[in-house]
C-alpha cells in the first residue's frame, strides 16, 4: 500500500469513527439529518431559506453551513430565524464528520426535529465523508447541464434523494430532464428525484411533505 | 509536520517537478496552454466549442479534457475537428501534471499554438496543481451567485483571467455582476475579466481576441 493511500484509508476510518458517533447521536435525539451537496451554485442556500420559509413554525430544525469561507450562508439562514452554524473549512473541499461533532456540540440548541448540513459546493470530495446524516441529498441546477450525473456517479449513486434544482429556468437553457432522469434512475434505481424551484415555489409542497414524512419517520423510530 | 501533511507536500512537489517539465516543452513549442477551471456545469466545454467555430481555421490548437467519468466532453470538441484527449481521473478531483504529461506525450498533435485543458469540474482542488500552465481561467456562470469569489477566494486569486459565462441568462437571475467585479478586482487587481455567452455569441470576438493576443505573444517570446 503506498503512503499516500494508507493516510487516506487512516482519514477516512477516523472519519468513519466520528460519523458513527454522529449517527447513535442522532438516533437517541431523533434527529432527522440530511447533507446537502452539489457544485457551488446549485441552490443548496435557497433551498433550505425557502423550507425555513415553509416549515419553520412547524417543526424545530437548524443549519449547519460548511464553506471555505465567508459567513454569508449562515447569514443568510440566520436572518431567517433559524439557528445556524458556520464551518469554515480553510482550504478543504468538504465537511468531516470531526467538524460536525465539533459544531454540534458546542450549540445549545435543544431538541431538533431536523438538522441540515450544507456541505461546501463540490460533487466530488464530500461523497466520501459520511456525517452521521440519515440521508445524502444531491442537488443539480437545470443549469448544469444534462451529463452531470454520469460525469458525477458516485454522489449520485450515494445520494438517496435527488433534487433537480432552479426549474423556473428549464424555459431558458438547453436541458434534457428525461436524460438526466434516466441516468440517476441508472445510478441508484431506488432513489427518490425532486424537481423545484425555490424562487417561485414550484415542487417545494413535495419537497416538504418528504421532509415531514421522514421527520415522523425518525420520531416513530 | 503530520503524516497527511508530509503526504500532500511530497504529492505537490511531485507535481511541481513535473509541471516545470511541461513548462519547458510548452516554452520550446512555443505553444499557449490555458487552464480552465469551475464548478461543474459553468460553460467550459460550451466555451471551447465555441472557441473551435471560431478559431479553427486560424490557429491550431488541441484540447485534453479531464473529468472523472465518461468521455462526453472529448467526443464534443473531437466532433468539432479538433484534436482531443480525454483524461479520465477515476475519482480525483484535479488533474494533475503527470496526467497531462502522459496524455500529452502520447498525441501525435504536431506543432500547437495553443492547447487548452479542461480540468475536473470543481473550484477547489484544482487550484493546488499547477499543469505547466501560462495561465489559469477560472469560469463563473451567472446562474451560481454573486457570493462565488469570496466563497472560493484561491482559484479566483490565482486566475489570471476570469470568465463570466451565460450572460444571456442574466435577465431571468437575480445576479449582481457589480458584485462579483469588485469581488474579483478585489482578490486579484491585475487579472483580465471577460463576459460572455458561448450559445448567443455575446463577448466571443473579446474572448477570441485575448487567446489570438497570447498566442502572439508566446510565438514572439
Amino acid at each position: 500500500m503506498s503512503a499516500t493511500t494508507e493516510v487516506r484509508q487512516r482519514i477516512l476510518a477516523a472519519n468513519e469513527e466520528a460519523a458513527r458517533g454522529l449517527r447513535t447521536r442522532f438516533a437517541r435525539d431523533r434527529t432527522l439529518v440530511f447533507n446537502l451537496i452539489s457544485s457551488p451554485g446549485s441552490g443548496k442556500t435557497a433551498l433550505l431559506e425557502a423550507t425555513a420559509a415553509r416549515l419553520q413554525g412547524e417543526l424545530r430544525f437548524a443549519v449547519i453551513e460548511g464553506d471555505i469561507a465567508t459567513e454569508r450562508d449562515a447569514q443568510r439562514i440566520a436572518r431567517l430565524g433559524v439557528p445556524a452554524h458556520q464551518i469554515l473549512t480553510g482550504g478543504a473541499c468538504h465537511l468531516d464528520a470531526r467538524q460536525v461533532q465539533e459544531a454540534f456540540g458546542r450549540q445549545d440548541w435543544g431538541a431538533l426535529d431536523a438538522l441540515f448540513i450544507e456541505n461546501v459546493g463540490n460533487l466530488i470530495c464530500p461523497t466520501s465523508y459520511d456525517l452521521g446524516e440519515d440521508a445524502k441529498v444531491v442537488l443539480l441546477s437545470v443549469t448544469e447541464g444534462e451529463d452531470k450525473p454520469f460525469k458525477y456517479p458516485a454522489i449520485f449513486t450515494r445520494a438517496e434523494i435527488t433534487v433537480i434544482t432552479k426549474i423556473d429556468l428549464l424555459p431558458h437553457v438547453p436541458f434534457q430532464l428525461d436524460e438526466v432522469l434516466g441516468q440517476v434512475r441508472t445510478l441508484r434505481p431506488d432513489g427518490r428525484i425532486l424537481q423545484l424551484s425555490s424562487r417561485t415555489g414550484e415542487g417545494m409542497d413535495e419537497w416538504c411533505a418528504l421532509v415531514r414524512g421522514r421527520v415522523a419517520a425518525k420520531r416513530g423510530a
